[in-house]
């Protein structure tokens, strides 16, 4: 039971040193969207966060040996699904952006961590986490 | 350039009214993954809070004049990539739930707003969004 995504566009950054998470990356560049998408981006705004749904297009293939890994920086060893290591058994990567501006079916962001040619797969409105869920 | 992904596992959940938000969900079920990634599993512990990456599996087929919609109890027409609307061009939705515990490969949650049977495609640790981004 496959599913199939197509990207609905790439990253397009200039740096190769690529900071490994959003949360420490202020690095700048754009997602390159599909005109045929441009009205999907209405309402996107500067100074708006953004959840950013890629592919992770350059990593080896998934296998059970790297079920549990060891994150660089650490010395304990995690199940995957703990863990935000890009080899994954589906190669799915989700960064939260800042959107510095949009200019056409082009958003420019702050706090990429993710390589040039990256194929993006999805954008979702970045909402807090507010629950309503006393106990 | 088709992204194909295989489900890790699938929701199972008793209710059928699922609410539309885990933001307002208590709804309790459960993740029951694929034994083979039964060691991805290794550190997920009761009162955790995880990202699903999940198949919107049984949203109609995307189509152009649904790039701007109205969500539900909004007047407002809104770009698709500012909403989460379940149809969306490439159908994944996230989530994040609480872990109730954990029993092999199976991860008790609350907070589901998915349906019974959604394929998951991928578990992630939340963590809170702290940057260091001074600017």
């Amino acid at each position: 039971m496959a599913i199939e995504l197509e990207p609905i566009g790439f990253v397009r950054v200039e740096a190769s040193d690529v900071p490994r998470s959003w949360r420490r990356s202020k690095l700048e560049g754009a997602l390159v969207i599909d005109e045929m998408y441009l009205e999907g981006l209405t309402n996107l705004e500067q100074g708006q966060q953004i959840v950013v749904i890629f592919n992770f297009h350059r990593s080896p293939r998934f296998s059970t040996e790297l079920l549990r890994q060891t994150p660089p920086h650490s010395e304990k060893e995690s199940g995957v699904f703990s863990i935000c290591s890009p080899v994954r058994p589906n190669p799915i990567g989700m960064s939260v952006l800042e959107v510095l501006g949009v200019e056409d079916a082009t958003v420019y962001v702050r706090g990429l961590d993710m390589f040039d040619g990256t194929p993006i797969l999805d954008i979702k409105p970045y909402i807090p986490q507010e629950r309503d869920r006393p106990g």
